[in-house]
């Protein structure tokens, strides 16, 4: 998996139904590597927040966190990094 | 996912029957990181237009936007960013 | 889907049984970006030549061009970008 | 598959349910090439610990090794390379 | 598919029940570009040897070529490029 850091919320009103209602976020990937920088949209359902690091799963896999797999996401938040666990 | 900016279409007579019909675009990554200003080839299905900073899933999920697992694309745009979201 | 230009055959006579028979090419990445110049395999079932400009569908969805699920491939031409398409 | 040593062990309280007692580490990528260096966060289940050099399958090939495809995981431990193995 | 060529075995004593019998082997990527240098793990069944240039499936696909869905591999030999094919 991904790690990454929540920068911001990412608003598209014109989108696939099916994301509707869905909660999308801008991520800053970190971990080191010709990567980390790069931002990625990112899909969260465990009440992550702005500034968090995360745990991102990305492809096929993303769908499972959502139980739902008709759903066309490629990057979801599976976990929130502790704040006093040492990365990065 | 990944952002990226639609710079034109992209026109391709000769092709897998499955894809007639079907809008491509150019679409140049956006987002920062090593990928940014690579040109990749997304289908468009919500009427995005050129210059649109879109959100582009990929891998087996951008065959879920199209609601036919069978078409064989890897790259699908899925929302269209508001044009007064803070990004890049 | 990536974009790229056939500059070869390749020759492979030791190879999986389900590939017998199809062509594969040599594809050189373009595009822009960091994989520009990068060196691929490619399968080709729609009679692409030497030299032509081509969208690459990858992964799993490769597998949907050659309608056999059971074809260990993951890069296929779906597609031939038209001689007088403005691109790269 | 790709080869990471693992470096730590990473801490999510907040996480999918179906991530719970499951073992995850961070692994820094080996093996050259520019993506060595990058951190990513690997599921361990044959006990694995810091410091060793393991082979990570990512993508959906990961869940195979969970026997449970609805674990939304990308990335999983699926050998540890022998101390006397001439790697890196 | 990528190109590489086999540079060694890999041993892994612990491993997952599913790897045992399968021969995996490093692989240094070639064909240009910045994955070029790069090792991965192999899994080979079409009898290559070190020194061969090998051309690898990855990801859902690779699994195609064991025949066997639920082992938890993501690169696999499909071919060995001849020794008097121009490549590289």
């Amino acid at each position: 998996m991904l790690t990454a850091r929540l920068v911001d919320h990412i608003w598209s009103t014109r989108k696939a139904d099916s994301l509707s209602g869905l909660k999308l976020m801008q991520a800053e990937i970190i971990g080191g590597g010709t990567d980390a920088g790069q931002r990625i949209i990112v899909v969260d359902i465990i009440s992550a927040g702005i500034g968090d690091r995360v745990i991102v799963t990305t492809g096929s896999s993303a769908r499972r966190m959502l139980g739902n797999d008709d759903i066309p996401v490629d990057a979801v938040v599976v976990g929130i990094i502790d704040e006093d666990c040492d990365f990065e």
